[in-house]
């Protein structure tokens, strides 16, 4: 099945580079900054709710979540938040802009080895402007032929992608941390899928079903070179 | 010149479909919010002020807006704005990223005339999520072979999107209501610029160069069959 792979496409956040773990943090300060106003209140869940119900208005990122988290700083306090914490909210979303790039276990080593056989192209559904900032400052920009910026990851985005690039289904090959965003979909409309696992990962992109169809599953990505050595 | 065209780019906003009104209503809507707490500010352009400085870090769109609305309620008094004025302008924001569709003159009558003959793509630097629901409730979308959204409208981008495209510069007319965004760079690059003025422009786009290279000027969308008549 692997020799007609034409294009590889990578996942950014939490597969080219950490990225949740600045996340997680942010939601521990919120709920540090707003424990004194609503004790007992389990604030990190809340704000959960509060970024689920914006998704479909707001989509992904960290402009949508700095939306989120101040939006949840007005409910849970009943409108008494003093604007110094949404202040320092602001601080923490332009912070979560601004992340210097931890790239992946050997990214760097891995891209280059491909390159030379397949069309690498990023598909991540982030913020346009901050994945392109952070793929800038990663220095993986000259592996990539582009970057395709989704609104979501679903099948039909997928198929999409594919009709776009002209391939077939099984001519594409999806990498990335997220069983539910970046495996699912993929091996659902016949493409191949290749998880890798990161340590954190967001409440939403969890899965509670299990695939039907196979895909692989390695634990980092220096190990993508060997499901591919016949080839390259 | 008009015979190598092959693709037709449309700016969204303020081109196919109104939306500089509704931010331009949210910054007065802001103003009143803000003025019994800063008496003889000019609130709309200390706005203006937070919008740029963010721009490069936030980008284009109405959720890069509704923060720098915020972050000029925090700034502008003090931190004291009450959190109730915060939670109205998160409102403000989520009703922009609502807005109904009014599209610009004959737009839908102009588009249907093009569509046999030239590839149609959206051109625009707004948000991904909101240009996309945009263009879906516009009906637009069946004209449209794709939306390219970028981070911004320069030389370079243009360049970069005719390069995606695999066309010459010249094969590329561009229509848009943004001398600065849609005509300039698309004219310096060699592509052909077909200006429809828009009769609110945000400060931020205009210019006051006057460009070196001949483009077209007309006053309604529902001229440009004219103009490429030759061809239709």
């Amino acid at each position: 099945m692997l020799n007609k792979i034409k294009v590889i496409g990578f996942d950014a956040d939490d597969t080219l580079w950490v990225n949740e773990p600045y996340f997680r943090n942010a939601e521990f300060r919120l709920a540090d900054l707003l424990k004194p106003y609503t004790p007992g209140t389990d604030i990190v869940d809340e704000l959960f709710k509060t970024e689920i119900k914006n998704l479909e208005l707001y989509g992904y990122g960290a402009k949508a979540f700095t939306l989120s988290l101040i939006e949840t700083a007005v409910k849970l306090t009943g409108k008494q938040v003093p604007a110094a914490i949404i202040n320092e909210i602001l601080a923490m979303g332009r912070s979560l802009m601004n992340i210097s790039i931890e790239l992946i276990d050997s990214v760097d080593k891995v891209l280059p080895r491909l390159q030379p056989h397949y069309k690498l192209i990023v598909v991540t559904k982030g913020d346009l402007l901050d994945q392109e900032r952070k793929l800038k400052k990663s220095g993986l920009l000259p592996y990539f032929h582009h970057i395709e910026i989704m609104s979501d990851k679903k099948e039909t985005d997928y198929q999409k992608l594919i009709d776009y690039l002209e391939i077939l289904p099984e001519e594409f090959m999806m990498v990335g941390n997220s069983l539910k965003s970046d495996i699912l979909p993929v091996i659902r409309i016949g493409g191949i899928g290749v998880h890798v696992p990161f340590h954190t990962t967001w409440q939403h992109e969890t899965v509670n079903e299990l695939p039907s169809q196979p895909y692989y599953e390695i634990e980092s990505l220096s190990q993508l070179p060997d499901i591919m050595a016949d080839f390259l």
